[in-house]
């Protein structure tokens, strides 16, 4: 196996060295750093690179000179990484690369910087040999780890600069080594607070037990109700737009190593949650569900208080599947539990605490079609079909303001220790992404976008 | 209207100053030393007056000389007191009695030194005229307002010097000036958490949302069932030894002035909690009721945070109705929640934190027919017959360990503040209790005990 070259594994380690760290504001300064080193080594290798200036971290945009005849690519990557708590549990630094067993440790290692970086080198290889075969673009931001709070601004401000006929993200997983996966899915979310009023004040339950209703019972009543008996959500319309599961991918996940058992042992729970006859995966990765995230009321520390509450309150998110609006399904959800609050007679109240877009590109896009030829020609199998339950904000976001397919394809392994102290990446796969970086380029030029 | 004569005023103004608070340890020495006054006091009586040691406060009790050819009556109170904080709210020094507008203001006024010390008044001029018309034993403790953890114990040691035909208490609260009543039940209690088990540790709900089980979603749903759609407790069984409500007691309780209307305003509460059909002063004083105090799960906080808690707890207390016992319905609540454990495959658990025993004395009782009668000759109108929905536990404790009917007639005003700043009690009560007291000795003398 051919491995990167001594100056390109300097350049990778001196990039994992920044403690580009976004939710902790001690490390702003660092972050700027970062990406003012992007944006200089960019540049040395005669790309158009700028730093723009957002409310919060740096993003950096770095560009081949644009030709008329040719389509453009967009790869997105994030260069901020992680807090490293718990400081320590790791063998070594965070931010001193360290190689061990033929992996490099470091905080960012899988996460993004070293799937990111793949990608870079098989530019500055590509960019040796001329011209590309599409225009390309690299958008790196410095806030992906809380969340994006600026990208989706800067992209929509700069929408036209960014225009481009696919977006590819490597920031996902393989399902293992030698396992290439292409993420063709992710949930929406939409959160609540659920609060129903009793009595004025916490009453002796002796003096009005019996008269006085009691919020904690009705909130029971009414979050009992939330589903039916078939593990659906009871809300008449919910699935009204639910995207149906492809065969395509419904054949591709039967062949999945994650089963009822393997759920079952890595959660410690029943997987009797959800709805009745689906099948697990579809029920993670493709259906809505709605959780019920805390709840509170009355007496919480140890021993009896014998009491009726004057409160009860629940958090709620629902998880939504590709093609529900988060919005949608807020006008919904707050209209059945209002409903429910007047059945009962009681004072409630619910609102909305935020939302988030699902994610989804089909199958047989042209760009997923390509992206598999391409995975298929690195990797010599052709890559899994997935998605995930939760959300990645940037998908959704690339996908609405630039109005493209976008590509997920991971190059971190499941054990990279991704978020966890000891992260690290497989130096072979700065070399196998780097050569899928140029398959890709070539299978994307070639590719035309669906109108 | 008589009035109590100034040495019987100096007297209860002295018994007033002691701060017995027995809930801070603090005031101990003041509640051995109101103990002693009280001794010294009965013994200058010619009573034999006995101070008792205990885990907690001493017991006083004080007696005449046993006469073998007459009946025996025990007559309980208390001469510990709350505490008096919010101490700024009151107008004067909680231990300085203050007389406005006819009452005596101090701690302990209404609750119990000035019920107890209306009967005393009356004993002392009863002893000026000749032998009372039957054996008086005087049981004074020094620690109700902490749940009498020592009485229990004195009571069953003592059950043969203690041996009586009938005990009598006033600890309560008349309907209003010049309507008596005479409380006829109270309710028992069992206390239980609840908690049901979900994944090893909270998970993330997009990952997992759809396959763990939501332990806080089976919680709603047990508790939901834990009423039926009338608001009957839907375990089998926990009716069946339900006391039904005499015919003399619910004419009775149609003409107090507590209705639906009544509750609502004074707990700003819906009153649709509660069985269906069944009038609120039933469901309030004479139907077991199910309440959950408290429930706790996952996120707290503000603002959203999207897990699949690991555990979810509810604190739940069941009022009981006269025959019901703890024990056994402790047996059928854990029996039912396991059964629900069962049936949603989730594990949980639930466990029995204190319980206490109903207390009842029928209408038909003699010595209630006899306590109507005396009640009736001193108010020129009988007594409303009332129950509390609440438990004191002292009434249940002189039913058992003494196996005789115990007499709730209170002498308190609903507006005597027991509990409250500004406690107080009118004056004119010390004399309708003396007054009370003698038509109670002669009535109960006159009394034979049910077989």
């Amino acid at each position: 196996m051919k491995s990167a070259s001594p100056s390109e594994l300097e350049l990778f380690f001196d990039y994992l060295r920044f403690p580009s760290i976004s939710a902790q504001p001690s490390h702003r300064g660092d972050s700027r750093a970062c990406a003012a080193w992007l944006v200089k080594l960019l540049a040395s290798w005669n790309l158009r690179a700028d730093l723009h200036e957002t409310n919060g971290a740096p993003v950096v945009v770095a560009r081949t000179e644009p030709r008329a005849d040719a389509g453009t690519i967009l790869l997105y990557g994030h260069y901020d990484v992680q807090p490293i708590e718990p400081a320590e549990l790791w063998q070594t630094p965070p931010f001193e690369p360290a190689v061990r067993d033929g992996r490099v440790h470091a905080r960012g290692a899988t996460d993004n910087k070293g799937q990111t970086f793949s990608h870079l080198i098989g530019l500055r290889r590509l960019l040796g040999q001329g011209p590309l075969p599409a225009n390309l673009i690299v958008v790196l931001e410095g806030e992906e780890e809380i969340g994006s709070p600026n990208l989706g601004p800067f992209l929509h401000a700069h929408r036209e600069e960014l225009a481009c006929d696919v977006a590819l993200i490597s920031d996902t997983s393989m399902i293992g080594p030698g396992r290439p996966a292409l993420t063709l899915g992710l949930r929406g979310i939409a959160c609540f607070e659920v609060a129903v009023h009793g009595p004025r004040v916490d009453l002796h339950s002796g003096m009005f037990g019996g008269a006085a209703s009691n919020p904690a019972q009705t909130l029971s009543r009414i979050l009992a109700r939330l589903h039916d008996e078939n593990g659906r959500i009871a809300i008449t319309g919910i699935y009204d737009d639910v995207l149906p599961i492809s065969e395509i991918e419904r054949d591709a996940w039967r062949q999945l190593p994650w089963d009822e058992k393997w759920f079952a042992q890595t959660t410690g729970a029943s997987t009797s949650a959800g709805e009745t006859g689906i099948p697990i995966l579809d029920r993670v990765w493709a259906r809505p569900t709605a959780e019920i995230n805390g709840l509170t009321s009355g007496h919480q520390g140890p021993g009896s208080k014998t009491i009726i509450p004057a409160v009860a309150t629940a958090k709620l998110s629902f998880r939504l599947a590709p093609r529900q609006n988060p919005e949608r399904v807020s006008k919904l959800v707050v209209e059945w539990f209002e409903r429910q609050f007047d059945a009962a007679g009681m004072r409630g109240e619910i609102s909305f605490d935020h939302g988030g877009e699902p994610f989804y590109t089909p199958p047989d896009d042209p760009f997923i079609q390509a992206a598999i030829a391409a995975l298929s020609d690195v990797f010599s199998r052709p890559p899994a079909l997935t998605r995930e339950g939760l959300s990645i904000p940037v998908a959704a976001m690339l996908q609405q303001e630039l109005q493209v397919p976008v590509v997920l394809a991971g190059l971190g392994l499941p054990d990279c220790n991704a978020h966890s102290p000891n992260e690290s990446y497989p130096l072979a796969h700065l070399e196998i992404g780097a050569d899928l970086f140029a398959a890709l380029m070539e299978r994307f030029a070639a590719t035309r976008p669906k109108k």
